[in-house]
């Protein structure tokens, strides 16, 4: 099926910025509240939100099989399930619709009221309900930094990490959209010269940049899906911030992985941006170091070149960026990935999630946590306002963004910005 | 309120054999398919089962607060969502209708057609939509001895053992009902003396013989639950075979946790036993062997008396016991584990489940894992039919039971039981 919605000289009549992440060639899918407080499933060309259930009831998505309330449900998980070419039918009709040529709705004020929202008049939410998430640890960058500071400088990659794209399970349940602000967590940690531990506020909150995918169902139990064909289940991608709070982690990861230190809140972006809308940034990916098992090896482009970058934001004060990397230094691909969760025979559902890991390059500037910019906060962070920061301060707010550009077109995600608040007080509580 | 529906005098005009699990004392939920392929809602009595869904349309649960769907569903969440008073009233108005001195359903010959069912008419499903599940490790034996194994026998227990309830998240996608059957999985296994991985089906697929809990909407992100306040949010119990593959696990574990050594399958029993019906059977737990945490500590008796067994039935043979082991000998009771895992502001919700880790006793005839009762395969165990097992062979059958028994009051859970095929064969794909 023809990707039409991808194509580069397509205008819409919807007004869009120079440098906006949602051109026409983009055509994302969320889940919004509209100022009628009712919930339903959306796009965004510029600026504007698009509501999809209203656009299915006034028969603009005609000869397309969808269910009459497949929009009008508060999370994607049905339409991403409809699969991959539905997917399409639905992204190409959306791009002729609000193509510059196309004066059906343009022309038709009465619909155009009830379908288009400005971005001030709608609340995002979560896009799916994540059934299981995974958190890969793909970067070999941050895969050595983190075994350098934690363990052993000499041997800082563990012997399985060129095999295996190492992997664990991660929490649903704490898993929200950008603007959601999270507490500071506290847990049980171990004092450096102690043997007893103690109760109280991390005091080593982290972000870690990286990227999730959203997967459609995939296989049965005992069925696996070949690295070749794993793309087909991939729905699409957001930003993600795998907040980490990294005593506690020290504290509890051995030997069974992390738990609390991850389990208090991770953020995603609210856009799910298609693994189509993505096709023209494919490229390759590091060579493998080691040679690789038959059911991890892969044919073609399996990499997506992606601008990632990474900002704090004190209280009352400018922004200050801290990184900027790139989704293509990722070792293992998703399609690996996707093939190596399921070669034991475990399902995949619609709206499961899988994180990237924290993704680093090769340079200091180009890490993907604190813990590596500040290298364990030896190395603090010179704010807009003077201040430093080794890890993030309550109040904070951290603010992720990503786009991919070629030829004049940028596809880009928005963001991920959570602000830290000081630990819950349940005096305030509900 | 009182648990009216624990009598012990109580007894029903429904057949209960003298040992059978089920007796009007349990009164457990779960899902079934009936004979007309209608999913329902159901609890159990002796032999049969029982339509909850059709109860409450004849109007048996007036004057109770429930929705009139809450039994015609095929999952228990809302149900379980309602709360512990509603299932209290539920529990209780279901110990008076099958009550021996009340006739009305009794003498009703055609609502007891609508709401009865013999077992063999019926088809158990999974109880609950299991958001997120996570296993702990809180068997003190089992952490001793998987680390004299493993790691140091001087040093089995890691240094934070005795301070944190252990714990992981593990996958949901692959919890299945007792009766549903396992493929061996393949992966990635490291050889003894080889610095190459190879990839194969697993040669050491074990099972972990644990308990499983499920929760209610218990707090949202940020807050906690306070141990002496844990309960109210625990639902009921189910028996729980944590399928592991010991070769695949050793390879991957490091540095983040079990992955795929686990989550090609995890079998539960199918019927939940409220915490209310196991309130007679709440004893001591062993005492800390160091200094707990103040969130940690609590008052009264949070650990329950629960005997436990595991037996292997070759194909064509009979089955042999291979370990007798108790609930009890657990370290970490439920209640602390769930005040650990929401201290950081970790969400819990309806349907969620948490695994207690394999249960071990003292005694070597109380382990509960393979791993554990052949000591990494050096003690094999002989079977009813003279083969030997080191771990589970291609069609072997697992079965796990468990009962309370006190004051000539039994309370069981019935069992989960899982064959174990060979691998997954593509070819015979749906």
């Amino acid at each position: 099926m023809p990707l039409s919605a991808n194509n580069p000289d397509r205008s819409s009549w919807l007004h869009v910025s120079k440098n906006s992440d949602f051109p026409i060639q983009n055509i994302p899918f969320g889940v919004f509240l509209t100022r009628d407080d009712i919930i339903t499933i959306g796009t965004r060309i510029g600026d504007t939100a698009i509501d999809l259930g209203a656009l299915h009831q006034l028969g603009y998505f005609e000869g397309i099989p969808l269910t009459d309330d497949i929009f009008l449900q508060d999370t994607l998980n049905d339409f991403i399930a409809d699969g991959r070419k539905t997917w399409r039918l639905v992204r190409n009709r959306i791009a002729e619709i609000f193509d510059s040529n196309n004066t059906k709705l343009k022309n038709n004020l009465k619909h155009k009221e009830i379908v288009c929202f400005r971005l001030d008049e709608i609340e995002m939410q979560l896009p799916v309900q994540i059934g299981d998430y995974t958190d890969f640890y793909s970067s070999i960058e941050h895969a050595k930094n983190v075994g350098t500071m934690f363990r052993d400088p000499e041997n800082a990659l563990m012997p399985n990490w060129l095999h295996i794209p190492v992997g664990y399970h991660g929490r649903s349940s704490s898993i929200i959209p950008s603007g959601i602000p999270v507490h500071r967590p506290q847990g049980q940690t171990m004092p450096a010269d102690s043997d007893t531990p103690v109760f109280g506020p991390s005091k080593l909150v982290d972000f870690e940049l990286e990227m999730a995918f959203i997967t459609t169902d995939a296989n049965d139990l005992g069925e696996s899906i070949p690295v070749n064909e794993a793309e087909e289940y991939i729905f699409g991608l957001v930003l993600f911030n795998d907040w980490s709070a990294r005593d506690i982690q020290k504290w509890e990861y051995v030997p069974l992985g992390p738990f609390l230190a991850k389990s208090f809140a991770s953020s995603i972006s609210p856009w799910i941006v298609t693994l189509d809308a993505l096709e023209p940034f494919k490229i390759d990916g590091p060579k493998p170091i080691k040679p690789q098992l038959p059911y991890l090896q892969f044919k073609g482009k399996k990499s997506y070149d992606i601008n990632l970058e990474v900002s704090l934001k004190p209280k009352g004060a400018k922004e200050s960026i801290l990184s900027k990397t790139n989704f293509k230094y990722m070792y293992w691909n998703m399609s690996q990935q996707l093939a190596h969760h399921t070669i034991n025979g475990c399902p995949v559902n619609s709206g499961d999630m899988m994180g990237s890991g924290t993704i680093s390059g090769a340079t200091p500037d180009t890490y993907g946590s604190m813990l590596e910019l500040t290298w364990r906060g030896e190395k603090p962070i010179k704010m807009s306002d003077g201040t430093e920061r080794k890890f993030i301060n309550d109040n904070d707010t951290v603010i992720m963004r990503g786009y991919c550009e070629k030829d004049g077109t940028r596809i880009g995600f928005g963001e991920v910005s959570t602000q830290l608040l000081p630990i819950f007080n349940p005096k305030k509580k509900k």
